[in-house]
């Protein structure tokens, strides 16, 4: 099969595989306009914190092409669907410094998607020599195309790795409540015929405690100067469970996700959804009606708990983050959630 | 509303509230035969070590009355159904042994259930103080009256200290796959106004890092001589996220599941259930149907990540298990799984 890609733009518009229809249905959504993107970030049609960044940048175009829109207004209205994720704020910024100065907003768009895809498989050629020895692989959530466009950030060395011929097994935890691994990482390891097995986010640290895991690997949605990660909620269990286990528990992410203005992990703002996605899958009621339910989206996992990050630049170190800060991408400080 | 009762025994045969309906739908299950008590708990309309030792030994009650079964063949049907909760054995032995011996089976089936539920509410006694001062508590899976026939183990002295006054709040894992803490244990605390959040078993590390529990306290499947806890899967990463946050975690348990025979957790047999359980929930595919599953049902916490173990006899530390060991109901060698 086709190599996975999460959305494209085209003369009809912004096209998005609806994340939350697979794997049972493959849909697209066609958005025609800013206001459909950022519904579509915000009821995560499309999610991934790189994916949503180069969503946002297209909403950019429409906005400009729609009319009505100052590039302020625009950013700003993307800039309010999810709060967590980094590149969301530099796949605005791309575009409406473009637009503001008067530059082809398409080209810049595409150029922002490039440097993505382009970031996604440097990631992935920097962290395949991780898991030549340690084949047998923990990833939680979805970093994988859908979530990045191609490639991947957490999947992209396994890609890689699997290319040089690695003999990989992967560990998807299911990763409740919205189900990103069991739907959408085995969906693409499905595709591509990558031996796996989906659990619940609950037996992890049982097969790391029985020897059936070598290493973590999770993608990421803001990485402060310190270090600290925001990632899918739950990340910070899988992290803690590794240095039980004595695991390396490794990051994966683009230049966007890193923030220079966010000094620690304290700072960043973590997303708590609606009870709803709790409560319910399809048709069935998972609890009681008069109980409450809590739902945070993202957790944060402390630097000292990560062995190392994969970025385009290579695999750095806690403490080793001065380089790939300096390329990072900046945002109007005016953004900042 | 009146407590919850999880079972009974009547003109029909054994009552079972049916827990996979539940919180949807209360549907009773009539057991008349041994077959049908053997079927419940291995589809888990009963489950809950302690209460499937009560319902495994009126099991053993219909076997005697139904005829064309000995002692030892009902025991063999009723002990192939599970194999982790130690408990299962217990009830069955406590049955079997008057059975052979001719004395009244009912006799004994009730003594066994009453002695359970006397010991949780001794559990209930011996745990409240812990609570007084911790009053936002995360408990994992469901401990509760359905898990035991009446008041619970690890519910058992949050019921009591909310009795005398305490100001609680528990925090609820939903526990998947099965969702016996969304389904189950938010059911229970409803039912009686006792404030709690479900959460996905992903946030739990979160709510502890940000301080918002005070302790842990779970049931157990089965204990082993050094202390290492056999209970539902994700137990052991709840006590390795929190002994990592400096908060205490507690497991309550009866006499029956403390296992005398069992040196240390590496030889408790954990049951592996089907994928079918991951795979979807109603009508909704969780999963890639190309996708493989594993579904392990329990896992074993080290006795090391134990602050107390909280007993009919007290609570007791990690290496002071000896008084409720010596008291542990035994089962003969030959039913050892």
């Amino acid at each position: 099969m086709p190599p996975v890609r999460a959305l494209w733009f085209d003369r009809k518009g912004l096209e998005l595989i609806d994340q939350r229809a697979l794997p049972n249905a493959t849909r697209l959504r066609t958005c025609r306009t800013v206001e459909e993107v950022a519904d579509s970030i915000r009821t995560m049609v499309v999610r991934g914190a790189p994916a949503i960044g180069v969503a946002a940048a297209y909403g950019m175009v429409l906005a400009e092409r729609q009319g009505g829109f100052t590039p302020a207004r625009a950013a700003r209205l993307l800039a309010s669907t999810r709060p967590t994720a980094h590149d969301l704020f530099v796949g605005i910024e791309a575009v409406r410094s473009a637009w503001a100065e008067g530059e082809d907003v398409v080209a810049a768009a595409d150029r922002y998607r490039r440097s993505v895809v382009d970031e996604c498989h440097a990631i992935g050629e920097a962290g395949a020599p991780l898991f030549t020895r340690r084949p047998r692989v923990l990833t939680h959530c979805n970093a994988g195309a859908l979530a990045t466009v191609e490639w991947g950030t957490a999947l992209a060395p396994l890609r890689v790795a699997r290319e040089r011929g690695a003999d990989l097994f992967v560990w998807v935890d299911e990763t409740r409540p919205l189900l990103q691994g069991a739907r959408l990482t085995a969906w693409e390891l499905s595709r591509e015929g990558i031996p796996h097995a989906v659990i619940a986010d609950n037996a992890a640290g049982l097969f790391m405690r029985a020897g059936d895991v070598d290493a973590v690997i999770v993608g990421a949605d803001r990485i402060a100067r310190n270090g600290d990660v925001a990632n899918k909620i739950g990340t910070y269990e899988k992290a803690v469970l590794a240095r039980e286990n004595g695991l390396p528990f490794y990051v994966a992410a683009p230049r966007s996700t890193f923030d220079p203005g966010t000094r620690t992990g304290a700072q960043i703002p973590i997303e708590e959804r609606g009870e709803e996605e709790m409560r319910s899958i399809g048709e069935r009621q998972l609890m009681p009606t008069r109980s409450r339910a809590r739902n945070p989206a993202f957790d944060v996992t402390p630097s000292r708990l990560v062995t190392g990050y994969v970025t385009p630049l290579g695999v750095m170190k806690p403490g080793g983050l001065g380089p790939i800060f300096r390329a990072a991408r900046r945002r109007p400080a005016a953004d900042r959630a």
